[in-house]
């Protein structure tokens, strides 16, 4: 029976979907009612949620199918979207990107406030780290050290700094560094977090760490692609959005060609990485191909 | 040798800011140097370093004066002073509490920016519990779990909510609520999170929030008393403040001689609770002691 790449994910979301759901419910009536709406207002706002795909996915690669029934992997896939929803409610306020939409709802500080929208990502942050040792599984402390280390001041915020304070510098170095921090990181997590959960060795822990980077570079790259030369209606938005504004992009440095073939390598070099770990990497496999080659 | 809080509390804090101090200079070079400038200004900008004070006079209550060298038990005095700094960078911002100054300084928006405030919080945040999980303690993943209950939307945050939102209700219980998670649930972490890192059993970490959550009550009771009648030399800003932003007060709801006998009820049962663990818990019972009484 051939793998089916769309199911999977279909199945997949579904269960990353049930379980925040079920996740902010078990809070309902300790918190705070307006702070629940917000947090859950964010939380399931939809997206691709794309990172709690690859933990599973990674998780997959290494206990098989029965790695769904690890509390601390669907844990982990919750947690990993907490870190993101956090980061774009933050990243959204007016002293930040100062953005009123996201996936054409308003963004939480337009909706709540932007008091509230600051405190429910505080309180997003700091619930992840409730997720992740929630469980009694000898990884959930390396989970929570891994979070950290990823998603904190050398990781993901250290990435919004460089792209809010440094002085921009017009070079592809510069643009790596921004974007390794911004969406690598995080999906560099993912990957990691999915291997951690179902305990596999350091060395496979980097492995999927740099698997997860270049993903997530990739994907970056792409994503700059499409805004040049990407189809509106399936996008979303118009396409020529980055260059009006300005925004450095890899096409603009150094093409849209070689923007294609950065990816593709990129890509590449993480298939080689995953291609020992098949079959049961097929799931990662085709969502590090996903990456690449889109539509939208 | 009869024991001396003073001396105890003198040396307690040095420690304190050595390890503060240290734990930042080891991110030097990995951080983006404006960031690391952010967090350190915040978190060594001094005060009275009261929570990791009470997690050491914690942990010493059950593991003596040896519990100094136990990793775990200085890295949860950090954290907590972590959290608490975070706290302040974001209290203080236009959205929130809107304030220039703190101890005398500028606060961290007013130096830095709004956008560099609102990651540096984010920052120090999220390296709690890189902290919390850099060493290899059993302790260190219950160290996570109670960091993550009491300072997020269940604790600290949810209290944080509450006083910036709710509508104001003019009774002792409303304050209550909201004291309780503001200073409460921050010195009953510190309590329980000292016991935590030498391996105390639940029943005394629920005794330990307890005491945490007294004393934290008891201290906002008499902060309140000061404001009214407290010599302002001695505390650095103007009798009187509260009543003249109209904030909600005990004396303002009960009066000053029914908030004084409060506090010190609230002592008085802490004490109580710590008297069994003496001669260990000098350091703790002259803590809570030192919450009422005060003249600063």
């Amino acid at each position: 029976m051939s793998f089916d790449l769309r199911t999977w994910m279909e199945r997949a979301r579904e269960e990353v979907e049930a379980a925040l759901s079920q996740t902010l419910d078990a809070y309902l009536g300790e918190l705070p009612e307006q702070l629940n709406e917000a947090m859950r207002y964010s939380l399931l706002a939809g997206g691709k949620r794309l990172r709690p795909l690859v933990v599973l996915a990674a998780a997959e690669a290494f206990a098989g199918a029965a790695s769904r029934d690890n509390p601390a992997v669907m844990d982990a896939a919750i947690a990993i979207e907490m870190v993101h929803t956090y980061s774009l409610i933050h990243d959204d306020l007016p002293a930040m990107d100062n953005d009123d939409f996201r996936r054409g709802l308003p963004t939480s500080h337009r909706k709540f406030g932007e008091a509230m929208a600051i405190l429910a990502g505080d309180a997003l942050l700091t619930e992840v780290f409730a997720v992740l040792t929630r469980g009694s599984e000898p990884c959930r402390k390396d989970l929570c050290a891994l979070f950290a280390l990823h998603s904190g001041a050398r990781g993901m915020v250290g990435g919004q700094v460089d792209d809010t304070t440094s002085e921009r510098e017009d070079s592809v170095d510069f643009l790596d560094r921004v974007n390794r921090r911004k969406t690598g990181d995080l999906l560099a997590l993912s990957a990691a977090a999915g291997g951690c959960a179902v305990g596999v060795d350091q060395g496979r822990i980097e492995s999927l760490q740099r698997v997860g980077y270049l993903m997530g570079h990739a994907f970056q790259q792409w994503d700059d692609v499409l805004d040049v030369e990407g189809d509106p209606a399936l996008m979303g938005k118009a396409a020529g959005n980055d260059a009006q504004q300005g925004k450095l992009t890899y096409p603009g440095l150094i093409g849209l060609d070689a923007t294609r073939a950065a990816a593709r390598q990129k890509i590449a070099e993480a298939r080689s990485l995953i291609e020992p770990w098949m079959p049961r990497a097929q799931a990662l496999m085709g969502l590090a191909g996903a990456m690449i080659d889109r539509r939208h």
